[in-house]
């Protein structure tokens, strides 16, 4: 199986904010943007695997930004890193107003994807080779996010996370 | 302000998985439900706060059964506790197969919201009394989430988390 | 076929009111309520029957307050009674203005659907049992709505109708 | 106030059946039908009263055909009569299949409306004029209509339905 | 293969704009009313042909008044046209305030599109007669039309395209 | 007021195609992807004038492949040229079948858009340079498309449209 560049998964969605996204305050819903966030990632996800994909998990989002109804949401959606059949994928999520000229980080997130077979059967997916400073970076905190994730999706006890008891041990020493 | 009870806030949505929700396998997409979840605990949210809401956060969720079309899918939520003017919510969620009679636990969940105000600026919330034993725990426990969620939001330094340092170390003596 | 209770039948839907639901007024549409309380019935009426059903007919509803753009749309509804293919199922609609704590009765309704197999043919449903004081009246006055409905959808001529002409003569007596 | 003649108020909706709009067999949901009902009809009711209007009741709805996906639904709406502020309007529902070239009636209906003002109170329509022979019977058995309405929602005594009781009788003797 | 009169393919279609048609200026979208424009043409087409359709092309369309949330859209389509595969398919769209009583053209437009086959082959369509003045000059002009419509399209070339050729020069020397 | 680049106004917008998107064949409809195309190309007009827009004409757009259910719409806008209120808008349009690793040119198109200011008043925008070549041609060309928008749309006479009959002599010629 080839391996792929980081890059090759790069995905951009850009999407109006229409009345019916938004609540009675005219902001978007956190739940439509997930949505969005959603749709976006798992194009990515196909990108890099050449398979449909299923969503197996979402890392913590935090909304810092209201968005409000007629601007724009930008989502940049990229692989960071592929294990045997997942991959992470990491969002950038920007609101832009248009009229304005101004556009504002809104938050970033990790969504993660199985590629899946014919059968519904996971899948193997190719390696991700991450080229850039960030790419590299990201790659290499990738499998202490799938540790934490394990642990909060209840598949990994604390116990074995190494990765994480050692971000923990060297944060608390700093 | 009125001190209020956690049973009070409870809210059930059930929704029926139709064409438009679902992927080209026929299951339902995450995107989808993690929308629904954000109007179900909203409401929750809002029942307590007697205020309306906005999403700040949403923790980890993972997906453990995929839902076909025509299934059921159920979301109950509760509030777990208040902190000044926020809200954490949980949510289980359930798939239903009503021709077959199955009912399965799909996955559960935690979204925070801030209550506001007129001029839409974070209003005080009631105290959350919890009664049960199950509310109870899920009241202790919301100080180590709520540390987590702050950590991952980038706004708490993990060296002051209290709450998951001593979680991390009882975890690893064990 | 094994006997249920109407009580196994019971599902609620809670729908909050989005700018799409609402008419130029801000409020929610008739059409749109309607087609709610089709989907939250079909799953009262699946759960009763275990099997697909369709829709046959909708009683008489009469809209008595209008409900609007934030409010929650509560939609209570349990089957009554079952005929041999067919269950009726009756709704209650409320209306919450969360950040107000309200919660008014907004109408009520009865929808009828049949069971249906996979080639799309009539079949069996459980018989109902009623227990609770209410739950015995709806059994009892069902067979009444059943014969106007009959007469209305044109199925039933009215000297034939037995129940509904008691029913008329015993108001007009009184 | 002008009078206006039935036929002034005619509307037709012709609606292609996309896949959100159907069940998990292909078939039209009884509960889209009755959204596309209520805006056709309140179409209707707004050209012959030129204001607003608001949903007050739906009569009694038969559905005695499935409709498929693909399929052509049309809906053909006309006032029957006006009241003081009310409207009923009567629709004829149509199923067409434009490959095969077949129109069946899938089923008929009365809706009735208010006519509101800029303070959402209800305001005064036009007498309706009926001509052809089938516009006058209808604009006669509408006042047996309305009582039966009056009756199904609880604002009149059967007792004093002096229509319906005139229209059992007689049906019973013949 | 039977020919078929013009006006059996005519098709209207009323549309009610809701929130989300819309912009931020509560005026209908161009894109949705090229969307209703898709359907109701399609309809028209279908209905000559008594086949699916698709899509082929969409002539320019100038939008000259803005539409506002909750008028009324009026679609008006008929085929032109039949050449071998393919139908011209007219439309003129009227926007109603149905309150104030008002109703004006909002623009018109030519879309084509082809019959297809179960294997989604192009496949014969009947031919159209024209039987009023207007139907033979939208019959006459269509070829015209379709020069341009292939030359725009990239399938023919200017110094082939006759017809256009005599217009514009026709038009020069007037 | 300033001149901007063309590529400044670069918009892209990616697409899943799910089940409502498409007719009964499993294809998107024409008239969605006319509908995205609407809000991209806005997208790409408010970005070079730095104001609210309006459709004011869509040019003649062909569909030349048949986009699936599950493939990805690729919709890459940028202004052509300015003129004192107007901008030009073209759209390359790609189908990409992701796990196939697939990307196809499916269509181009040109959507003109006015700028409006808070009366709904067309309001000037920046002079557009172009930069490469191929932005280059296509500011030159504009005018002529232009031209051609306006015979069409029934403001200008063919006498008057130099540009047009400068091209159809010398096609003709050629």
């Amino acid at each position: 199986m080839n391996k792929k560049f980081a890059k090759e998964s790069y995905t951009e969605m850009n999407e109006l904010v229409l009345p019916n996204d938004t609540n009675t305050f005219g902001n978007l819903m956190g739940g439509r943007l997930l949505y969005w966030m959603d749709i976006c990632s798992a194009m990515a996800a196909q990108k890099h695997s050449n398979s449909p994909v299923v969503t197996v998990s979402v890392d913590n989002v935090s909304f810092k930004r209201s968005i409000k109804l007629g601007e724009v949401v930008t989502i940049q959606a990229q692989v960071t890193r592929a294990f045997s059949t997942s991959m992470e994928v990491r969002m950038e999520i920007f609101a832009q107003n248009l009229p304005e000229g101004t556009k504002e980080k809104s938050n970033e997130a990790y969504y993660t994807f199985v590629a899946i077979d014919k059968e519904n059967k996971p899948t193997p997916v190719p390696e991700l080779i991450p080229e850039t400073q960030t790419e590299r970076e990201l790659f290499e905190k990738a499998s202490q996010r799938r540790e934490l994730r394990l642990i909060l999706g209840g598949k990994l006890k604390p116990e074995n996370a190494v990765e994480i008891q050692n971000l923990i041990s060297s944060a608390v020493k700093e």
